[in-house]
Order: C-alpha cells, then structure tokens, then sequence
C-alpha cells in the first residue's frame, strides 16, 4: 500500500464557477465522486448526505474506490483519471453542515496547566475532571473552513486596575485539537453504546480552537465559556474516515479511578496522531493525541449518555491535546505561561499571545498499513484586525417605546 | 381590533399524511399560508425560508393576511375560508430547523435564587452578572416541539456520602422562559447594533429548558451546564411575530451600573408578558417577562458582539423568569428551595421536583392594541421513566485493537 492510497479523505471541492461537490484526495489530485462513481449522493455542497448513510455505506464507498485507484487495467486507470482534478486548480470549501458543536477539555496536561494558570490558588483539576470528560457546546455557525481570516474579536474584560472595559482581547490564542464528525444519528431519549462509536463517527478533521483569554476569564462563570470562543473554530476540509486509521489504534492512557461502566469500552483504542503546530510557519509545538485522558470514543457515550441524540454533521473537538512539557503544549496560554514567558520565533519576533497577521497552522500524522504514515491534511488560520466598531447612532430614528405601543 | 387578529402567530402543520407547511393561527383555525398567498416559501416544513426573507417581506405578508382576515368582501371571506382548517384537524410540528441555541441566565431574581441555594456561601452573584448578559450555547439538536415527552435523563451525580453514580436524575426541574427566533443573519466578523434587534429577530416562542440540578451540580465546573439541559427542550408551536407585541412594550429594569455603550439602546424596552407555569393542570407560579434585567435586544447585541454570526433559526432563550416571591418562581428549584419545602397540589401530591408522569405547561399572554390581550400560546412537556440501561456487552465481538493495527 502506498502512502497516496492508504488513506482517501473526504472533502467539499469546486473548480471555477462549479457548484461544490464531494470529492476524495488522492496525493495531488482530487477525484470527482460524483462523476466517477454516478451516485448522485455525492452532489451536494456538504458531505451531509453520504454521512447520513451509515457505516456500511461508508465501507462499501471505500472498498470501491479502493479498487478504483489500485486498479492497472487501462480502461479503469483512464476512468479515473477522466475524473481527476489537480489539487491546484480546486477551492475547498467547508466539509460538513454542522449540526451541534460540542468541545471537550480532555487533556489531563492542558486541564492541569490551565488549572495551575488560571486558579493558581486552587487545586488544578476539579473533582469531576477523572470520572467523566467534561465538555461544553460551542457554536456551530461559526464553524469555518481552514484557510478563513479570523478577525480578532472584541469583548467584556476586567481590566487590572478592577474596570470593565469592551475591547479587541490582547490574550487571542488557539487550541490544538481534533475533531470527530458523527455521520450516522441516533434515537432522541436513547444512548449510543461506547462500543458503537465507529458506527456513529464518520471520521476526524484537525480543529483550531480559537479563544480569547481575557474575555474567557470575565465572562465564565457560572455557565461556561461563551463569547470567548463562539467567533470562530477552524477545520481542516479533507475529513479522514477512522477506517483509514485502523493502523493507528492503540491503547488509550490508563484511568484512575476506573470509569464508570457506560464509559468502559469492550476494548478501548485511542489514535496515535502527532501534531504540529506552527505559527507564521515556525514549528512552535509537537503534541500526541495517544497522551489523552479520554478518549473519543468516552467523548460520544458521554455526550449521548443523557438521551441527548446525535444529528448527521455534529461536530466534537477533544479538548487542547497537550503534555506535561513545553515541546508539546497545544496553545500559547501554555507555552507562554499566560504570556509571561513569550516564544521566540526564529525571526527574533516574540510572542506571547497571537499578533494582527500572524498565521497559525497545524498538521498531522499517523501510521499507516505497511509502515507508510497517513497524513491528516492541515488546518490554517490568520488574524485579521479588530473590525473598527460603529459609532453609538447620534440620532436615532427608532420611534420611542411606550408604556401604551 | 378582535383579539383574534391582533395577533396572527405563524407554526408548521401538517394534515392527515400531508407534507407538514406553514400556516398562521387565526382563533380556532389554521390558515394555509401557501394556499393563501399562493407563495411557495410557505411549502416548507419548517418557517426557515419564510423567516430568511427578513423585515421587509415579514410586515408586507402580516400587511397582507391582515387585509385578508378582516376584508368584509365575500369573495374575499370565501377565499380565507377556503385555505383555512380547524386546529382540531392539524398536528402542529416544530416550527423551525434551530441552528445554534443559545441560552441566557438574565433574571435578576432567578440569578440571586439560584445563587443562595446552590452556592449558600458565597455571593450569589458572580462579578460579571451586572456587567453583561450571561448565556451559553446548548444542543439545537434536542430542541423540541410542545407535547413532545421528555425522558428523564440519566447522568452522573456525586451522593450524599461523596460516591460518583450513574443514575436517573432525582432533580428534574424545568425554567420558564421566552425564547427569540432569529430570522435575519448577519455577517460573520461584524457586529449587530442593539437597536438593530427587530431587523434580525422575527418572534417569540415559549420555553421550557428542562434541567437536572443533580446533574448540573457536579458538572458544571469549569465549563457550565452540559448533559444536565441537553436532554430536551421545548418550544411552543406558533412563533408570535415581535410586530404583534407592538403594544406590550415598555420601558425595562433600571441597570446600575449603566451597561457599556454597545449594550445600550438608543430607546430600550422591553415586554409586557405574563406567563403562568402549571403542573399537571394547576397553576404554581406566574412569573412576570418585564422584570429581567437583561432585555432580548442586550442578548442578541452580546451574542454577536464579538463578531460571532447569526442565522436564519437560531434560537435564544432568555433564562428562568422568575421573582422575589414564590408566587413568580420559575422553576422547581426556586418553589421547593431545592426541594427542602415541596409544594403541594390541590390533589394533596406533593413535589419537590417532577416525578414520572408529570406534565408541565407554560401559557403566557400580553397586552395587544384597543385593550385586547395577545395570547401567546402554550407548551407542554410529559415525564417518561428513564429508558432501562442496556446491559453490557456479556461479550464483544469488537475486534480488539492492538498497537500494530
């Protein structure tokens, strides 16, 4: 197996004028699936509807295009390429119509380093953190594809001197995550097993998880992070189906206390991706997914464990993947120190939070069949500027409410 | 003005085995909004395309239908009667596709309640409360229509005597509230000027956000409230266009301090609107809209005002509307003092929370032009058991995964 065909991601592409449509990459080329395999399922401007047909369909899809691309005979090899495109002259677009967003803090590293940043005082982990994996939903409409400016939001601070001011955040940062696309749905009021987590997940996109630390801190409690994340999250556009990571799986990290028995899988796996996390094309950071505390399969019994169903196209992030050292810290909260510590790029530049402009990417990997590695494809994002904000209207035409209307 | 048409409330119906579409409540009837105005943005079983035309194409259809419904013509008259259907031959659906739901937590009194009884210690307020509007995101996914039944969710609970459980929550609650619909989007990385509020929003629904307090209690730090309201929540069917509540305006709470210049209206205002909470037919409690703090139009400036987008569906909630007394309390938790003094029906039950069975309705109603009350509709929920656990796997047949793959 060669490292182009061991794994075959899926994504929204359009050439030219073109509506988008479903497309797999294969190396430098993207394959029209609609064209090659003349299932009208993979006309659409989002993955949505092939996801939504299930496991079995996403194996036999597989399969077939696994012949497709290996096939030497000339009349196939001559199909494929009639609908090959180069990756060149292709646009992505957003893969999935997100349905609920949900992100997870399942890093025992990041949840440490956070609790020792944030709530210096207090213990790190809160008593909850190692008997279920917390989360929290984020926003879905503002789910965007990799390559999208993110304009630096602004929002309610505590300033030092103890004022509550309305400004561009100073602390913008990311989180290195993964993201885990759930293909088919579930029944509203029922739970979906652990063991069932391939037959519900579809597969996984690399994930920015923009924040704004100084909002964070002011506006968290008591319901959780609100404003200081809903303005954006990156993905990247090729979503890699766990089928292509069987030669990833390995044994997550070991829990105490035990999990409770809805999230002790029959056999528990996680993946073993490394990413890399770039700022302005610096490799700043280097985490392991295998280091999680809680695995994504935990991730979707719990989220489900309630009754809550599962919808085609919902989205969860892992959490920051993170480690006990700077090497491989997932976000700069981390490794700055709250930015006391700044990074020094190459360029002498430093960092302690992200600049107007700079440019944050992350890649990854994962063994493959053979010995060959996957490649999991890249997430980007840069900062643009504060959108300068409206004058308060000098007179307004509203008409004035009434007691009376 | 009839109270029959000062308000013209717009759902989703279906007859018989017919394709669920629009339709607006005229007293005892439905009228067939694509039969009507022969305009097929109402051939759709959601409101979605309808609510995505914005604020002009809103007052030009409520322009029309009034015309029509009060036109003393008979050819006119024969023409409403032909397109209309009692409401006893409808079934009502949801009325639209929810893309991100939002809930707020912005009544003062149900803020302080929930503060003395959850956090006796402390200040029941947190610092940022009187400084912005505080919300979070919870699941679209589960929103649900009124009569939908609502499982008792299962979920982790730390005990009495400090054990971590799995179990039935013993503390299912409900919180009254109105939600708002958002009908015009905005662009993402810009802002949406509070006086902007009605350009956007097109109506208002009741709410009912179903909690578990035991749940809620061990979850929710550091990231708020998950798995304890992502189970359900319930909306009533018929979305009352905020151009109906014209004459329920009035002049909101006094804030001190003075919130920051993008959450102040060049006019404010909010609603009118009683509601009434029953159990199982009898009425315990009548919270009162126009006491929040935090007015819909603050929300809806907060929610965008760090450059997250809206979209056509989505869906705020306002948080608990409550009071200083319990003849207003708008959930269980502030009734029963979370449990500790349990009301009791006229029947003799008593109940601290709900048990199964239960059936819990919220009807509110609001001042509308020449003395007539606008009738805002009801919502209703029923409590299942809990869905029996299934057993573990005795054994798997999930192949198990091994560091090679």
């Amino acid at each position: 197996v060669s490292a182009e065909v061991a794994s075959l991601p899926f994504g929204i592409f359009s050439v030219g004028a073109d509506l988008p449509r479903a497309g797999v990459k294969l190396g430098e080329r993207v394959l029209d699936l609609s064209g090659l395999l003349e299932d009208p399922v993979f006309d659409h401007d989002t993955l949505n509807p092939f996801l939504a047909l299930g496991p079995a369909a996403w194996a036999s899809t597989r399969a077939a295009l696994a012949d497709l691309v290996t096939a030497t005979d000339g009349g196939t090899k001559e199909r494929v390429d009639r609908h090959a495109i180069s990756l060149a002259d292709v646009r992505m677009h957003l893969p999935i119509a997100v349905a609920d967003f949900v992100d997870f803090y399942s890093s025992l590293e990041h949840a440490s380093n956070a609790g020792k940043i944030l709530r210096p005082r207090d213990e790190p982990l809160m008593p909850n953190w190692r008997h279920l994996p917390v989360g929290y939903h984020g926003r879905a409409g503002t789910v965007v594809n990799s390559g999208t400016a993110v304009r630096r939001p602004r929002g309610q601070q505590l300033t030092a001197d103890g004022a509550v001011v309305h400004e561009p955040s100073s602390k913008l940062d990311i989180e290195v995550e993964l993201g885990f696309v759930v293909g088919a749905g579930s029944v509203h009021g029922s739970t979906v097993d652990i063991d069932d987590f391939t037959e519900h997940v579809f597969g996984t996109v690399l994930l920015i998880d923009w924040s704004a630390r100084d909002i964070q801190a002011w506006e968290y409690r008591p319901l959780g992070p609100f404003l200081s994340k809903s303005f954006a999250t990156s993905i990247s556009p090729w979503v890699v189906p766990l089928g292509d990571l069987a030669s990833a799986r390995i044994a997550p990290a070991v829990q105490d206390p035990a999990p409770l028995p809805h999230l002790t899988s029959s056999a528990p796996f996680t993946y073993d991706i490394r990413l890399e996390l770039r700022l302005n094309g610096h490799l700043v950071s280097a985490p392991e997914f295998a280091s999680m505390y809680w695995t994504p399969a935990q991730q979707l019994a719990h989220m489900t464990s309630n009754g809550a169903s599962l919808r085609t196209g919902d989205l969860y992030g892992t959490g920051t993947i993170s480690s006990w050292d700077v090497s491989g810290f997932g976000s700069f909260m981390e490794l700055t120190w709250n930015g006391r510590d700044p990074i020094v790029l190459p360029t002498g530049e430093q960092r302690g939070f992200l600049a107007d402009g700079d440019e944050v990417s992350i890649t990854a990997s994962a063994p493959g069949p053979d010995g060959v590695r996957i490649d999991l494809g890249e997430v980007t994002g840069r900062v643009l500027p504060t959108e300068p904000y409206p004058d308060p209207p000098a007179s307004s035409t509203t008409p004035t409410p009434t007691q009376e209307g």
